[in-house]
């Protein structure tokens, strides 16, 4: 865990914040680079997929020239709901670290665990490394929209 | 359920086939009409996220030109994926058709069911429309790579 990263996912998030999407950002990290970043922009793209971390898996695995993502880590701002979690899955990304609990949509235990089921493959560890940046970014975008 | 939906996708499904992708296709519905028409194409784009539902949502979202694809079906050669099932969700199509179950991955029913689970959110009636021509493919395809 590198606290900077975390810092990393969540200055995209803020990003997504200004275009006045859910905010939430995502970066994949190989070795001690960031080699993608990504936050929300479903709203902006007209796009259901286009949530923060399967752009940030979609622009990893461009930049590596590979779909296998498996020597790369994940920071998230949210736990990942099941396309993402699912995505994850997918792309074989080793460490998944994540800044806040998502209790209506989270995959990564909240809800369901798409990550760590029995019938399912294993390629990725759950690391929680809350932050509040991540949860109060949440709670005040929701806040102001009611 | 129209029977010539099915084909298109299986049309799809050989498309990925004769580029050496698993042969997996899907189409979108709204009315009578496919609105957009997808195969696998992982291995030629390099991305994990590039599976027929996916690729297929996304078009027919950018076609539409909004992500809720309340009014639309989807027809597809195989069970979806959680990422794909979680796309399904996602973009909140009424009616999803499916040719073939997996029993290794199959996230509507066969190993998990993301689109009717308790704790997440419904907008998919799953329709079981068993095709061999669907099973046939896969598992030649399979029987071929070993």
């Amino acid at each position: 865990m590198n606290e900077d990263f975390m810092l990393e996912a969540i200055h995209e998030a803020e990003i997504a914040l200004l275009l006045k999407e859910v905010p939430v950002g995502a970066v994949v990290v190989k070795g001690n680079t960031v080699i993608a970043r990504a936050h929300n922009l479903r709203e902006t793209l007209n796009d259901p997929t286009a949530h923060a971390e399967m752009l940030a898996i979609r622009k990893a695995a461009a930049f590596l020239q590979s779909w296998r993502l498996n020597e790369c880590s994940m920071y998230v701002t949210l736990e990942p709901c099941p396309m993402c979690a699912g995505a994850i899955l997918q792309s074989r990304i080793s460490n998944l670290y994540i800044g806040t609990f998502d209790p209506t949509a989270g995959a990564c235990g909240s809800v369901i665990n798409i990550l760590q089921s029995d019938s399912l493959n294993h390629w990725t560890r759950i690391h929680w490394n809350y932050n509040n940046k991540c949860s109060n970014m949440l709670s005040n975008f929701f806040k102001n929209r009611r």
